[in-house]
């Protein structure tokens, strides 16, 4: 059985970027750590077809869905449907950490 | 937008048997919350066409994957392909807590 580290051991940061560390993945979706330094963020997309969590793991930022804006933190979570908008800001000023599913993966 | 709490908010505990909180589904996944007191237990099963993670958020247990078990701790994550069994069993003295996705849910 292969073990998965989802916490600090299976963070990464660049300070180029936003990171995205795959976790898990099949044919029907995927499982990510994004690791956003201050400042860093995910641009408001969609993805037609697809459905999208965001789960707050550690530190806070600012998440859209849709049109709304909305501050999160660890232990709160937010789902984007098919074809919403949907982004990430991390507006403070310590790491945030995301897990963020897609079902299914992009094609 | 709809916030959901998936840290201690959003458990739920039974000392009749483990409880599956939902936290979102739609017609392609769910993501549950599996609560379980010591000496709870999900019984070793499997799902033809179906993927499964578990991500233990809080305590630690014993985890089985096709043939083998393993003890993980919060942090760890494992996956249980289509076909694969799988099963918790809290053998632990606290309580035990596991995120759990399953793509696509059973029909």
């Amino acid at each position: 059985m292969k073990v998965v580290r989802w916490d600090h051991e299976g963070q990464r940061f660049s300070a180029e970027k936003m990171q995205k560390v795959g976790l898990f993945s099949s044919p029907l979706f995927f499982l990510d750590l994004y690791c956003l330094e201050p400042g860093q963020s995910q641009k408001p997309h969609a993805h037609e077809g697809s459905d999208k969590i965001y789960l707050v793991t550690q530190g806070q930022g600012r998440f859209q869905v849709g049109s709304e804006e909305q501050p999160l933190s660890a232990g709160e979570a937010v789902m984007a449907s098919s074809g919403e908008l949907h982004g990430i800001l991390n507006d403070s000023n310590n790491r945030l950490v995301v897990l963020t599913l897609m079902v299914p993966p992009p094609s």
